[in-house]
């Protein structure tokens, strides 16, 4: 069985902020203190706030947004009115390269975190040193799909978690080797987290406990990036 | 907070047997009954075998296994080695139209429901008739996604819940209208709990508690289905 906890009460945050210790205290507060093997999930939102990948954009300036998708993409896929979608220098595919402007002041727009990998090794690191508790930790951004309607969240960061897990060689309930074999469990545990963190409350972090221990080990979100090469849609 | 609940014990189920009853029973069995607002997902594999969604089919023979997946298409998008990507009768956009050989016998393949939104109403109707439990109900299946590497659940039907949650017209946190305002909240149920799923356990079905009571009403996958006119990458 999963828990799946949304972290409460953490006020608007600063660049230079200790994510670590904010959702710690949060959690402890609300009696639900972190313990070994759980999951953090942190939205991309206040990641990019504690490490300052916030800038100036008037939001009326369509040429001057349009510039600012340009520069944090490395190739433009399709444009529909205002929409961009665009690879990122990650890999992702995403509207607007990630680009905004909810959640942050006016006229001021969010940006990707360079590497969320290390923004969640940081997170995990600190939450280790400085409170003693061993925890998986993935960081999330709500992305589209083509093909379906509605926005889902995904894992653009992760650290002590698998992106994927690889069931290749394993067997089926009736012992036929199975067909299907790469599940995406960061983006399955960053989907869990957005159902209980919303879009319009003040929950930037979410813990998922009771989470397969074998997916505990070093990961990336490499893992999840199809590389353009193998992709049949780019 | 949420509570993702795998289901166990369901034994290997055959054409006509009632899901209603083994998964009311089965929770029931593990001393977690179905309560009023749960939201039960079911993988389609099950729903298909109950519902004799099952045909012949040589695992070997290529050229059979792609004409039941083209007859099961009405579009054909991609196709390299093996694989084709096809959109089905549905709408939905997946490999092999759903055509699936794991978890069925040898010389078997599953197909997806021919209307996967009815399959959820009859579940929900007879937990509801026979049971006394009013629950939403997910049929959810595994696809894999352009530009991301490794599979999800997604939902493939629904009954009781919404598909898109609908988010136009509230703030954020800081009062600005929100931009991101469509949340797939079923897809994100299915890949809830697919996490406590897997892939080579029988588990077939899980329960999610806590789901939001405002997500709670009529539904249809088609909510969730992307017109091709509207699509950027079909």
């Amino acid at each position: 069985m999963l828990s799946v906890i949304p972290v409460e009460g953490i006020a608007e945050v600063r660049e230079g902020d200790e994510l670590a210790t904010l959702i710690a205290e949060a959690a402890a507060a609300q009696d639900t203190p972190l313990i070994d093997g759980d999951c953090v999930v942190v939205t991309q939102k206040i990641v990019s706030k504690v490490e300052g990948r916030v800038v100036d954009l008037d939001p009326d300036d369509r040429e001057e947004r349009e510039r600012l998708v340009e520069s944090e993409s490395v190739r433009v896929l399709r444009r529909r009115g205002d929409l961009i979608i665009s690879e990122t220098r990650h890999g992702f595919v995403c509207a607007n390269a990630g680009v905004d402007l909810s959640n942050v002041n006016h006229g001021r727009a969010a940006l990707l975190p360079i590497d969320a990998d290390r923004s969640a090794r940081h997170i995990r690191d600190a939450l280790r040193a400085r409170h003693g508790v061993g925890v998986a930790v993935i960081v999330s951004d709500t992305f589209g799909r083509p093909w379906r309607l509605g926005l889902t969240d995904v894992a653009i960061g992760v650290a002590g978690i698998a992106g994927v897990v690889d069931l290749r060689g394993t067997h089926d309930a009736l012992g036929r080797e199975l067909q299907v074999t790469e599940v995406a469990v960061a983006d399955e545990l960053a989907a869990a987290a957005e159902l209980v963190m919303g879009k319009s409350r003040s929950v930037p972090a979410a813990i998922i406990r009771g989470v397969d221990r074998e997916w505990l080990r070093e990961g990336s979100v490499r893992e999840l990036v199809r590389s353009p090469a193998d992709d049949l849609f780019r």
